[in-house]
């Protein structure tokens, strides 16, 4: 019998998955370690790359996934080879058991942090039912996409010290916003607050200025993937966000899964992108590629599901995305976050945003405990995903979740 | 006789201004360290503070200005009442003395660095004549503004991980532009170069989630300003902004000034801001108020002066921008940087970008070594600014210097 806790066989965080976070205990709250979930546990990986002699073991037991980021691939694939090992070898799974520490324990709480600092923050708007469906409702009698949407993956800076960590409170923003029939905006909490369920890639790689990294070279700079509430507030961006975009209706919340899944733990769920149906100059063109993720997301509001969106149907994908962002020789640098823009299927109940579920409002989402548009103070929005893994199994994503509180 | 350097009665660097900076030097090029500016010299300033016995010798001896810039308003007060007196008391006199470094020593060059690590980067489109110019050129059958303008401060985040010091190259970036005649976009090196002279404001205090700052409290937050060049391809910008902004047309460099100047030295500089034609809500409404700043700004292109842009003509002010930036509960972090926008004044010498200058490309330049539309390879830049000191004094703001060298 193994020396670990018993997981089932369709477990979203098996041996398959071993994603990264950063955790303390009550008992040691200052202490920030770097860990590996399995199961609903997760393990102190310094202390377990210490007590078997790993040479990752500095790497590890710093306080955040930076180091690790920042050591490149080949050392991100050691680490995971070495983790494999740990949890499916008899010999070392009796070392790591003890450095286990149960996600729910009621004893020793363990509290999950921001797995890494955020250097830059780039959203992109990656779907093409998510950025039709808004055309659509902003500019009833136009074309529903801008004339450069099947030649660039459009994508925009945001506030990269406002991403918070799962679970963290979102304080209802206030701002301006101006009705139709009113001359001049008014001020108050935003009345129009959203989610954006997305997918994140972490950039563990950097570059030198002038570098441009092709679609080949992505594994080698994005470290994992996260799960992404771009939290919206759609009142204070629709009057503001002409000419130069989103801002505040964006900047003061947006929250990250505790976990980054290593992409090496995604393999399983490489897809074709969907066909392309405008021609892609060369530095795009990924013909012939499985850059794309069979990712399932589901979200929840107060329970309930309201979406079920599939990552696979997004446009651009996040090697596109990478190559766009640095073709110009803008820098990456470890830590930099960019995330797909929300993730909407072709189907009503794929879709990622409220603004798209209710079309803006005008029909409401009917749920057991009331009908919303958008959201209200004290609701919970929970967004999971998962991937096909190995021989049928699964990968689970973690999850981001955040409760809306009343504006200060 | 003073022990100290002899600095011209005019210097724009003198007891006045005192700015801060982060040097090394060649004998010993691994160690930065915080300076302070006088004249053509720099001061070791945590080696002065050590031989002073002063309480803020840590602060100071740090390899940046972010411990110093964290350390809040009242702390920047004491630290600049003490380099006053060391600059100006005989017997401190004596002390720092051997502790200034010649800037433009051959036998023991100094080196700038970035003299804080920026956090988050936002920039601002303050001028209603650099707006307005704009919105003419791209919107020639509608109004200049749009209807949010004189509402709101308009602003974006831009890409902190590009944020270079004054002298770095900028390297010219490469994307997708679609001329008007073409059915699809090119790929080439950007062929609409251009400069954006601006000025920034570092921000040291940061706020909580949730905290707004009151344009009465802005000087608490602000350590200090800098003088910023915004470089931007406007061949990329224009075929991608739309809608979510500015994006890869900025991302690839903007420049900032060596040197921070503190807003304490600023105090005889400062204006009412030009009379607002719209109403403002409360928390913008700054009646009565003198936070603008009279900065003159120079644009030299290949050491030939193009433009001298009036800061005091800017409709926002940087106490605006802050409570703007920080309405909807946004956090400020130490190191935040936010920049004005072009500065553009009423007369056409008064532009601030080539965009202006040319009319969109239409009317070159005529400058000694031929006509300039956009930058080309080899073009160096130089923006410099002073503003009104004591007594008839000048106070300078460094500069902000840039060469173009070709696409990689």
């Amino acid at each position: 019998m193994s020396p670990l806790p018993d997981l089932p066989e369709d477990d979203l965080f098996g041996a398959d998955n071993l994603p990264y976070g950063v955790f303390s205990t009550a008992d040691d709250p200052g202490h920030r370690r770097v860990g590996v979930r399995y199961g609903g546990w997760v393990l102190d990986a310094g202390a377990a790359a210490r007590a078997l002699g790993s040479p990752h073991a500095t790497l590890l037991a710093a306080p955040d996934l930076g180091p690790l980021m920042a050591a490149g691939h080949a050392v991100w694939q050691s680490v995971r080879a070495d983790l494999r090992l740990w949890f499916t070898s008899p010999a070392h799974q009796e070392t790591i058991a003890p450095l286990l520490f149960a996600l729910d324990s009621e004893k020793d709480p363990v509290t999950l942090h921001l797995p890494f600092e955020v250097a830059d923050y780039v959203d992109f708007y990656a779907s093409e039912h998510h950025a039709s469906n808004v055309g659509r409702m902003f500019r009833p009698d136009g074309e529903p996409l801008t004339p450069n949407w099947k030649h660039l993956p459009i994508g925009y800076h945001g506030r990269a010290g406002t991403v918070q960590v799962s679970g963290t409170p979102v304080i209802r923003p206030q701002g301006q916003r101006k009705p139709p029939h009113e001359d001049a905006p008014l001020f108050s909490p935003s009345r129009r607050l959203d989610i954006e369920a997305e997918v994140g890639f972490v950039v563990g790689t950097p570059t030198a200025p002038g570098e441009r990294v092709a679609l080949a070279d992505y594994r080698a700079h994005v470290f994992g993937v996260c799960l992404v509430n771009d939290w919206s507030a759609r009142d204070i961006q629709a009057w503001e966000y002409v000419p130069l975009g989103p801002f505040l209706g964006k900047s003061f919340a947006t929250s990250v899964s505790a976990w980054v899944t290593p992409l090496a733990a995604l393999e399983t769920a490489a897809v074709a992108p969907p066909e392309r149906t405008h021609p892609l100059l060369p530095y795009l063109d990924d013909k012939g590629t499985a850059d794309g993720l069979d990712l399932r997301l589901e979200v929840r509001l107060n329970g309930h599901v309201i979406a079920e969106p599939p990552f696979s149907a997004m446009y651009w994908t996040a090697a596109q995305q990478l190559a766009h962002m640095t073709v110009n020789g803008a820098t990456l640098r470890t830590g930099d976050l960019f995330a797909s823009g929300t993730v909407s299927g072709p189907e009503p109940g794929q879709r990622g945003c409220l603004l798209e579920l209710t079309w803006g409002g005008r029909d409401p989402l009917r749920l057991p405990d009331g009908e919303r548009t958008f959201l209200e103070d004290g609701d919970e929005v929970v967004i999971t995903a998962w991937a096909p893994g190995p021989e049928g199994r699964r990968v689970g994503l973690g999850e981001v979740t955040g409760t809306v509180t009343p504006a200060r």
